[in-house]
């Protein structure tokens, strides 16, 4: 197998590196803007050597993990240098302009849009790591767009990676995404700047915070290279989440400042619920 | 030694757990209001026997970790029954109030006023475990307030357990506090609370939802029993927490909305700095 990774990063890396383990054969060309990103992932093993769009014409799966800015602009011109029998398959966080982009190629049919969710706060060819997809979801949109034995393909690598999929529309990914990942980076980028500008001794919020804190924060260490496309892209959903966000949060003031602890108390009690819901336990409707 | 723990939950239980390692031949008496924690407790030999107030002369140390408004009613109280030789040590999330009730208390040297901070989103005791103390910082409050050999009998446990010891005021405490660990658990409640809201259908959460919304939704599953009255007593300092974040997620969505997405950039940027402060590295000041 023939396959090529644009954009060699933690996403991009990861799989490199499962596909290797699953086809020892497979031989893995990499191709990245940064130069040093490319140096590091041949030195790292992850890619055999480098490739450029040149060399897509020969590839069985070109996999691309690049910043959803990037993506736009990148995906129709290598849909342009690909092959006939050639699938592609993106890892985009926004999937509703990634997908209007191509609609009209001639080459759509090549095109698998996806989005493996399995990020980490970590990026960089450094950051890859064996295993990431397992159990992990990968979200594909309008898949009826893409020829059948191209999906075949794809789909027959996602299972031997133990990926679990699921099937959108490019619209209702966005919509749902804004809320389940794309404000958790916001809440927790803001968490992170409030306290920073409270704590002007960097050295006590080590001291007193606890895992909680940074648990809440960890994704305020995200690279606003890739954040901030996303953000762009998604700006309506991302916009309409932030603010039912910040109503809640209002509402919440407003129930410390009016002294009704019983609100307060239920407002937790009923929210405790994620507990069950992020053990993927059906519950019972209210 | 005597040891009484009052509340056998996550916090009193594994702080038994680790005496008895440290001292096999302790006795442990517990107290807790609920009967069904007590007995469990028994039976997971994190006490050796029931106790009460009757029995607090004899004790070398009591250990109080009940929520804090509880803490406020019944410390006064404790003091009131122990012995001239033995210390009282708190566990509470807030240090103010709790230092005022007692201020003028006849047994006050007796008192040491500590916020361990090693909580996690678990409670009772079958979520007490081995070893939770270590590397963690205890807070000790108004140190000069509690006799000096009793003082000496709590810090050496607290060395031998490996916590990091820092000395605060009670004001201070509350204030700082609230931002590293108040706001950060109303930011994931508010979180969970909105993404529920939002996604009717839960399994979708569950399905869409990566490991980001996992961890920074994570303190969502803590204890309102344990949480309402820390906001209660604290309510001052985490509406002013509050206040600041509402602002900063205000201002971050007037950026979007204005489509200044290199400000967007630079607020995230910034606020990686986090990374390095989590890792307790001092940093160079702007």
């Amino acid at each position: 197998m023939n396959l090529v990774v644009v954009g060699v990063g933690l996403i991009g890396g990861s799989f490199a590196k499962d596909v290797k383990k699953l086809y020892p054969n497979a031989a893995i060309a990499g191709i990245d803007k940064s130069e040093t990103h490319l140096e590091e992932a041949l030195n790292l093993g992850i890619i055999d050597q480098k490739g450029d769009y040149g060399t897509l014409s020969n590839a069985d799966l070109v996999f691309v993990s690049i910043p959803v800015n990037a993506l736009v602009l990148e995906l129709p011109k290598i849909l342009d240098a690909v092959g006939d029998d050639t699938v592609v398959v993106d890892a985009g966080s926004t999937k509703n302009l990634i997908c209007e982009v191509v609609e009209n190629h001639p080459k759509r049919r090549n095109f698998l849009a996806c989005h493996p969710i399995a990020g980490t706060e970590f990026s960089g060819p450094s950051a890859a790591i064996n295993g990431l997809y397992e159990g992990k979801t990968n979200i594909i949109c309008e898949v009826e767009k893409t020829a059948f034995k191209l999906q075949e393909r794809a789909l027959e690598i996602f299972q031997q990676l133990k990926m679990r999929i699921r099937y959108m529309n490019p619209q209702a990914h966005d919509k749902h995404i804004a809320y389940v990942s794309h404000l958790s980076h916001i809440s927790s980028f803001m968490l992170g700047k409030t306290v920073i500008e409270k704590e002007k001794n960097e050295r006590d919020i080590f001291d007193l915070a606890g895992s909680g804190f940074e648990s809440t924060v960890r994704l305020a260490k995200s690279s606003p290279d890739m954040w901030t496309p996303i953000f762009e892209q998604n700006k309506a959903n991302v916009v309409e989440s932030l603010e039912e966000y910040i109503q809640n949060l209002e509402q919440f003031k407003e129930l410390l400042l009016g002294n009704a602890y019983e609100d307060v108390y239920q407002e937790m009690n009923n929210t405790n619920r994620i507990k069950q819901i992020l053990k993927g336990i059906p519950l019972t409707k209210k």
